[in-house]
């Protein structure tokens, strides 16, 4: 594989390339109308226009992205995430093209793809799962007897739910007929079927990720966890690796069932197995992601190996290049998304251009972006601007550089969530370590954020001070000129 | 001490201040006229303006560094590298102050300023030095007896010289009386004095140095070697850590003498042991360096350890946060250091704007610089622009990153040394780990670089190729535009 080509846009893309290059294979872009200027279309070797802005007409249209593999001489295709990457047709399309997929089989996909079969191949190996029912329920009595064999705290879904409704959280065996009537009652008013599910409820949940590599000699090792507890709307804005909370034998077992799932479908490539942990450190599998994760920088970090040349090795049919007892964790590493949303409007999307963009630098920061000054952020697609990732030799230094990155970081013309990583990173739940996936429900607020605005006004106070009373400090000749100027200077403040 | 001052400039004012703001410590900066609109003015969060431009008006003066701390009322000083930073009496005028120095004694800095007392107080741990006579020789018999008991080949060095008159390389026992007859004469005639010094003349030298640590408790650790060899101007422009050649026992040796030439002092802070090694791998101590290196990060990469922060923590008299054991050499790092330079001019400084300046990201790159776009280079100063590091699971990667980091940098208006650094990275005698100080005479002629461009016509023909044949590429409605333009679009070619 001398070629490949990356078929998506923004950080992923230019993360791809860059591995690439230093292998010494060439890349080749793809790109939209939107994109005609952007940064991985300038840094590849080669770039293909594939048509309009809108995704379906251009990066989810399998066809033209094999089409233009044919044409540039690509061999391979790295699918970056989102877009076609766990579209088991397109990886199907790239095969009888004759073309390697530098990801997993399609029928890996196909199979963790679908919540039932993912999980039927994961109790082959009795993965642990959230406790529950297996099929659905309406009769009370029998309802009741399930309840407490699972073990309270339980959930009652509709099993023809959705959106909360029909669901109902039960504390104790004394409440449970009552709360049982009303979910069946709200499941049959809203769904026209009172039948439900009754599961474990885990409470105080912590999402907590293994990244596996798997490669066609049978080969599979896991490189440890990823904690990506910190969520909005569900979505992760906050990863880290190693977890605050797990025990060696802990990681030990759950990366053993992470390699269990991924053997259960002969995994080749770089694979994700999502966890939902409970606040007694007890374990369950949600789900396989079948590539590169957006958060896969921090296993980077901890475990010096570049996942990406390994995905691209794998494809080519190398073995991995370690093994399991090769590995260790070194340091701490953290991430915070930097998406165009206004963190004091419920996340909402912010688009606009980037007026003023300078990064970040010095010891332990990396940042992985698709942007410079003076572009758009376009509107068709996944609102993250960067990806802000700190190293540290533990964790408290890896949040420290966190918070001093965040300082640094200049973007104008776009509202982002660099405040609200600021917030996370100093509030006194995550530097304990004792958070969940409700930390935002729980602690986030505009007003937070306002309080800060209020710093920025002592601040501003505390210069003007420092202005007037300027001819006080003089060295010799000299007149001392004080100020935080960092960011202010370049807004023009 | 909750407020430094940086009595510093460029990069190394920058390195510094990230690790203070890390630590919650206040930065004050301090700035000479053609520095107003530094990057550390602005970073910092009091500035002190302490007079024009030559070092030897602002930055050299002692006694306005000390009126500027008083002013701003910072309690400790970070010196950096040159300037104040090896200034016994500088260091002296700081503890009179009742300030702290961050950095060693001015006791300590005084023995290791001067050459005779440093090998003094090295000889005290019998710390191997290059083998030859301690006092001048003119009779030729007597010299020919110690020439014989040093061993060949010998170097027959002027006693009064300098500038390589009456230095004369000696291979072999049969010419000695030759060569010490010419040497003599040459040195009576140049200096009037023919008498010599005999050593042992070190044919394939490496320049191989070890950072230490010492405390205020008495413990003095070593944090492994930097590979400095490559050097132009007797220079160092590229270094790594660790080195290509060294031996698990070699390393130890070497770590053990370098601890024990700083307990020679009572060695507190960073600090560097210099040591010149022969082909054999037999090292000799050269000097101790007594602030922090300019090539620290390397050490920083490979060790975990954030150097600046021991600095001043050690200053704020905690003990050093690690044992000896505790340390180990994780992966491997490379630094190529970036000079407003011209490489095809035998080296010599460029000064202007930097008309483009886009520094390479990415995994495992690190940038240490002092600038950005639209900035002068002041030709007051050093003409380093920046520190290009990158790091790597071994040589190899480190090297494959820094190429493609040095393909990504984009400088325009200034002439710089980085396509030099990519004529190191590809030579085999560097990546095969075989080269000396002697690797910039032997291997690099402007000529080298005119190969260079060479390619680049090629590309550009290569361009005009595709281009003629991009209608040729059409997927589906859309045509492919295929250039390698990362750096030409920018550059407006």
């Amino acid at each position: 594989m001398q070629k490949i080509l990356v078929a998506n846009r923004g950080e992923i893309a230019l993360r791809v390339m860059r591995s690439a290059r230093e292998m010494g294979i060439k890349t080749v872009a793809v790109y939209s109308e939107a994109d005609r200027d952007a940064l991985h279309v300038r840094y590849a070797d080669e770039a293909v226009f594939i048509g309009p802005a809108p995704s379906n007409q251009s990066y989810l249209v399998g066809a033209k992205i094999i089409e233009a593999c044919k044409q540039t001489g690509a061999e391979g295709i790295h699918p970056g995430y989102g877009f076609l990457s766990e579209n088991a047709a397109f990886a199907r399309l790239v095969r009888e093209a004759g073309l390697i997929l530098i990801g997993p089989s399609p029928e890996a996909m196909e199979v963790m793809g679908n919540k039932l079969s993912a999980k039927a191949a994961a109790l082959k190996y009795n993965i642990p799962m959230v406790p529950g029912t297996e099929e659905a329920i309406t009769d009370i009595a029998e309802a009741k007897e399930r309840a407490v064999e699972v073990g309270f705290p339980i959930l009652i879904k509709a099993a023809a739910g959705g959106g909360g409704k029909g669901m109902r959280i039960v504390e104790s065996a004394a409440d449970f007929e009552e709360q049982m009537n009303l979910a069946v009652s709200e499941a049959t008013s809203a769904f026209g079927d009172g039948s439900v599910f009754i599961e474990r409820y885990v409470s105080s949940p912590r999402h907590i990720e293994i990244q596996i590599l798997g490669d066609t000699h049978g080969n599979i090792v896991h490189l440890f966890e990823r904690d990506c507890s910190v969520q909005r709307r569900h979505q992760k804005v906050v990863e880290e690796a190693p977890s605050s909370v797990l025990t060696p034998e802990i990681r030990e077992a759950m990366g053993r069932c992470a390699v269990d799932v991924a053997r259960s479908v002969n995994y080749t490539g770089a694979g994700t197995v999502e966890f939902i942990m409970d606040d007694q450190l007890n374990f369950y599998f949600l789900e396989m992601n079948t590539r590169l994760q957006v958060e896969h920088p921090v296993t980077e970090l901890i475990s010096g190996v570049d996942l990406v040349k390994e995905q691209i090795n794998i494809a080519r049919g190398h073995a991995i290049s370690f093994k399991q007892e090769d590995l260790e964790i070194s340091g701490h590493a953290m991430e915070l998304r930097v998406y165009a949303e206004d963190p004091a409007n419920n996340f909402l999307p912010d688009i606009g251009t980037l007026q003023t963009y300078v990064t970040p630098k010095g010891p332990g920061v990396r940042v992985d972006d698709g942007f410079e000054q003076g572009m758009e952020i376009p509107i068709y697609y996944d609102p993250m601007i960067a990806k802000l990732i700190t190293y540290g030799k533990d964790r408290q230094e890896a949040i420290e550089r966190m918070i001093r990155a965040i300082d640094e970081y200049i973007i104008t013309g776009i509202t982002t969530t660099l405040p609200f990583g600021k917030f996370v990173m100093q509030h006194e739940a995550f530097t304990s370590g004792n958070f969940d996936t409700h930390f935002v429900k729980k602690y986030f607020t505009p007003e937070v954020l306002n309080a800060d605005n209020a710093d920025e006004a002592e601040i501003a106070a505390l210069l003007m001070e420092r202005l007037l009373s300027a001819k006080k400090v003089a060295v010799t000749e000299s007149v001392s000129v004080m100020e935080s100027n960092w960011v202010r200077n370049r807004r023009g403040v």
